[in-house]
């Protein structure tokens, strides 16, 4: 697709937590004019009070000029908006969104709104609150749009042009594919890190608790860091892109047994082959980034 | 135990990689006479440019005056020590080590030398090699003992005191328990990680390879970052600590089938409660370090 620079508009966020409330920093930045919709009086206050947006509201006709809106709700929101931001979201303008699970988007918004284009940027942060954005967030990161044969042209042309002004990597990935990965790579590992937290929680000697507490190292906090995390984000992930995380799920049961088995067996040959693939699996993923 | 402040004298440090390195560099600093052992004369002349001990040696007869000696080796080899290094640690001195899995060394060295004290100071670092010891990496970490009833108790204090003098909190524990908790906390967090990218490793279709890679961020750095360390040295601690590592795999099977279960039914008041509950379990962790 031929890339045009797009000039600054007027653009509606709708939240302003650490992916709306950063993206209205570094586009106020480029000279748009943003109007921030949040849920609550209260939000309003502090993100005017940080300078987020020019407007603020909590009524959702504050997005009726608006040429681009993006939703920046959690993913729950984004699926089930309520019937007032539909009807106040304008019909010309081009509506994205922020959600990190793609088929559900599409379908929940693909009779929604004529204009509207999937999309997803990458935050790598996992602070979240109306004081948590902050500017350059999105600076050579990933921002990945899931577009289907119906989606806008020019809508996308917009969002694309939008995400390379403030320094992300535009992709383009068809959305159960966009899925499948993020079941692999970052929610198989919350369910993981989780199942281990609730292993070493479940120990019962009081003894073995109390030594895991003072041995615990950098190791236990990095494996267990996502597994540790927001318990709401976990939760709608898992419910949106089910069918994705157990069959990463049963991938990753496959894995474990043979090491499981490696070692029950004593077959420290199998498993030290098996360690030396995982490392290099590892390098080949970091060295890519 | 009371504790006593011990005198610097002369110490053999058998190995100068991470552990060995720093260590001598910590005692050097405190005033002792640190003769370094290691394998190989491009070691030797790697670690005495770096100045790691006041003399260094291939040859275990460096060790004949040393009033206290460190095992530093990798923990197959402190398990299976060489003829001429056990001929060489003289009667009177005391002997410890640095294996991070007790309860083998134990009854390994148990009939070996009459002074020897099962112990392992926690690094909290990745690196190795002669090139990577440096000064005060035990500062406010862990140095725990797992003595047994025939452990001498004069042995034991003056390692208690060298632990305490590089600036470790000093624990004692069972070995027994000692191996449950690192099994737990330090050994199946390999595993479980190791499994992590043997699954992301097995995805066969190549858009979704690419997509994965492209998207991969600090959740996956974090959570595969010990699986895929070291090989050597997650097949060692398979091959030492087995039955607590099968145990502590067995719970966390039963963890991760409850989670994906919450998945299968559409529980998801389950598996938001049990994100909850992980959270918290993390919370306790990272408090009480």
């Amino acid at each position: 697709m031929e890339q045009k620079k797009i000039s600054p508009g007027r653009v509606g966020i709708v939240g302003l937590g650490l992916i709306g409330g950063s993206l209205a920093l570094d586009l106020q930045e480029l000279g748009w004019q943003v109007r921030g919709l949040v849920h609550r009086s209260q939000t309003a206050e502090k993100a005017i009070n940080r300078g987020l947006a020019q407007s603020i509201s909590t009524d959702p006709e504050i997005l009726s000029d608006c040429d681009l809106v993006i939703l920046a709700m959690p993913l729950k929101t984004i699926l089930n908006p309520d019937n007032k931001l539909l009807n106040a979201l304008p019909k010309n303008s081009v509506i994205t969104d922020v959600g990190s699970v793609k088929e559900p988007v599409l379908n929940a918004w693909r009779t929604r709104h004529g204009r509207f284009v999937p999309s997803h940027p990458m935050a790598g942060s996992s602070e979240f609150g109306v004081t948590s954005g902050r500017k350059n967030l999105f600076r050579n990161k990933p921002w990945i749009a899931t577009p289907d044969k119906r989606t806008d042209k020019d809508a996308l042309q917009l969002v694309q042009g939008l995400a390379k002004s403030i320094g992300s990597q535009w992709l383009i990935a068809e959305a159960h594919k966009h899925d499948q990965a993020v079941a692999l790579i970052s929610h198989l590992p919350v369910i993981i890190s989780a199942a281990l937290l609730g292993s070493i929680g479940s120990e019962k000697e009081p003894e073995i608790i109390e030594l895991t507490k003072l041995l615990a190292s950098s190791g236990f906090a990095d494996t267990t860091r996502v597994g540790g995390g927001n318990p709401e984000l976990g939760t709608a992930m898992a419910k949106n892109n089910k069918e994705s995380i157990l069959k990463a799920l049963d991938s990753y049961q496959h894995e474990l047994n043979n090491l499981q088995e490696a070692i029950i067996r004593n077959d420290w040959n199998k498993l030290h082959e098996e360690l030396i693939i995982t490392k290099n699996i590892r390098g080949s993923f970091l060295d890519s980034n």
